[in-house]
């Protein structure tokens, strides 16, 4: 049984690479899909598609509204959510993926380090599941198919 | 035609009576719900009910169940949802109500300074109307009455 | 039993009055809501809540946010739903007010003249009813009194 | 990953075969859906399907019930909708199935010139993304490939 | 606490009264919707509020399109709906009710005599309760309050 | 696009051999799924699992409860249903089938002849077609395919 | 605001008039229903109604049929869940309640002994909150108004 | 037609294998999913995966939250349930699991000795088929595919 699992949080590093490998080193029938991750492309999609906006506002509006599309399409066509979240950047949209996931009852595993428990209780305590390393992230989604 | 609104956000300042006031001197028929804004109370009510946990993760687990409980009773009821986000704290539960009440398709309003354009554009193209202060979202309010 | 009818459609002519009035002849206790009837008014209302915008895409943008936040509101208060098209403007947002009405199920009649037969028929096809007169909707409603 | 893209719009010029164009050009795995195209075939269905009706009314309104399942079946199979608005005719089906899609939580792009930014304002404003041509529909599209 | 109860069933003769009158006995604080029960009008009413239609196919969906408002309208009002069949009549839109309100989660009883057991045998089981007299009926009711 | 079509009707005759027939034909790419059309088969699968049931009503009950879990499951997996009415025959469960189609939003064609225009004129009225033979039903189908 | 209250649990002690006693204590606006309390009421319902059954199979099925149609009007009128076990009975449907208000997104409290913590796990993880005393869950439903 | 079934009950016997060569041969298309069926990591899962938990209710809470997330997974892809319960154990996620199926209209099939009947009888009477063997439910699946 084939599963998607979308991986939502920063851009920043490459770590949905990471998670990758540690898939096909288990050999999960796994697929992942993702935002936009090159980081300049994902704020100037907007700009890019509709030409320049008049000011910043306009600009992220016009980007985000493509990258909610991107994300809708994908989120819908998701098994299970995997959303990790760090100790840089407000993180807002990571927090959206995962609330939207749970709203739609997409089973969904939150990373985030101890640092972030207090700022972080609520939404974890409505996800399934909460670990600290994407190893243990990896670990649920194997509990799947023993 | 009375409404029901849901106030997210931080609970650190006194900005829900604020929004209170203007609505009642506009004599706007609205009953406002939130979370709980006794800070010392919400993030020991887990203890309080269940006795003391062993550890801060099983604290803001046990406190964010009750929490998250309350939230979705008063949410389920609220014809709209005000989100406000301000340049401080890490706000995710802030960021999971105004997803969450998206997701179950109540009218949302956000509240944000000019600085979180950015942080917040993925939230805020999803949400109905995104303002910069309580004014215009009571003004926003105001307008379903006219 | 009272029932809430949201009135969609154009709002140069007073014909939303004229509604109201039947209804008040005929003693039927219904409660009608509608989008914003000031032409201007609604045009305005983004630049009015959030200063004014580059542009009119931008401007247009920002008033129907406003505007969509208050129909959605007043839509999902609603019992039944009553469309108006004319001969006269585009009024895609009354298809999309129809539209949306029935795919929440919200019983809904539409309201056109012989002239819009053709262009309305799949509509048409999907409203629970079809009338050419005010005065013909305003029966279907007496009729649920009978 | 296949997606089914909805092609929702006028049918009186083969833009639908343009955007096939573009999409094979660029490599896209995307299967392409519509409704009837052939104009005279759209509107005669309902009288070659059941026989010859009383009058235009009735004549449209059997036509209009088989082009609706039709486009039910096939807006239920679409991971994502694209709605052409143009200059010329009353396109009330159009917002109709845009409408329908966007209550139907389908990813929506809407086409429109420039000339359209006012009427369409509100549809514009609930749909994800609206552009000004085929070839920006495609861009957001590729870029949920990217 | 009130409960509204949809009366699903044939028009033919004045069982509604008699289900009315023994909630009176018990003083069950129920409020009964039904079907338009003037059987004349039911069938008229198409064309009373439409004008003449051009033969009876028409006059029947002009009549029924009217008549199903009304029920969409008081069977989503509903709190519990009861189906009444009998020996006579082919009784199709009372078991389109009934199974409408089953699909809508509204809890359902049927009343049919022993002789229907058999061609009602599905729907029964589907049906939460299977009664075969009024008088039963009501004493399920009444139980609601025990 | 290969559809699954569910044939909701009596298990009298052997009808549903000519709709496959008639669909290999047209080679349209169509499954069709079905209740169980051995009637005996049908009436007796309670009591043939369960063992003897106590009396007609009980063995009804029971022979029902697996038809209705064979139906559900396959009316879930369907596109599209049709549902044949004839003269004979009570056929409440496939008022009941048809109803719960259109209920869960599955494009629904009902087939029946001239003599039960009235009786099952509201259930007409809800579904997306209505003919009178099984040609046209398949005409209907070919038409989502042209 | 009101909100209602189901409580889920054994019928065999008086703890429902121990939970609104300490609700009118705390002055709390709260309306509580419940499944029926009178045991041999509950269990005879179905004989009382449709008659002498044979056998007991049938007795109980008659009569859950009665509790079932009970518990879904009043379930679906809840705002709130309370769900009592304790270490006697067998206690299923007090299961089935709290995972059918769980799957209807109505807030849930569980309250269980700490002898039931293992096997009341998987149950007790998809619930709000659970707690071991009803001074417990009071506290809880009361936090929600201050 | 290939059909998903998800196998829920006890842990402590093979009565999967059993289930599945059954099916094996009767060549049934069926692909079956079920919970963890090594008691030991079913129980250990979270400590495991998140460390050693501070105490049993801890420790409970960390293995269910994993166990849980697994069966949404897998229960979200099934099209069938088959819930097993036997005189042994408290099985009360056996009967959380049969109550979300049925709320998410799964078609769902008890299996359950005859000394159950009291205390399943409202759970039965909500699920679509209640049968006293393995063998039976196994007939029942067959049934579909006749």
């Amino acid at each position: 049984m084939n599963l998607i699992v979308y991986l939502a949080g920063q851009i920043h590093s490459d770590w949905r690479a990471e998670v990758e490998e540690k898939a096909v080193e288990k050999k999960l029938p796994l697929t992942f899909v993702a935002p936009q991750t090159n980081h300049d492309r994902s704020d100037d999609i907007g700009d890019t598609v509709l030409g320049e906006q008049p000011g910043n506002l306009y600009r992220d509006d016009a980007a985000s509204s493509i990258n909610n599309l991107r994300t809708q399409v994908l989120l819908q066509k998701s098994d299970v959510v995997i959303a990790l979240f760090g100790e840089q950047y407000k993180q807002w949209n990571t927090a959206m993926d995962a609330s939207t996931a749970i709203s739609l009852n997409k089973p969904t595993i939150i990373v985030r380090p101890k640092s972030l428990i207090h700022p972080l209780k609520e939404l974890s305590n409505k996800a399934n599941v909460t670990v600290e390393t994407l190893d243990q992230a990896i670990d649920v989604l194997n509990y799947i198919y023993e």
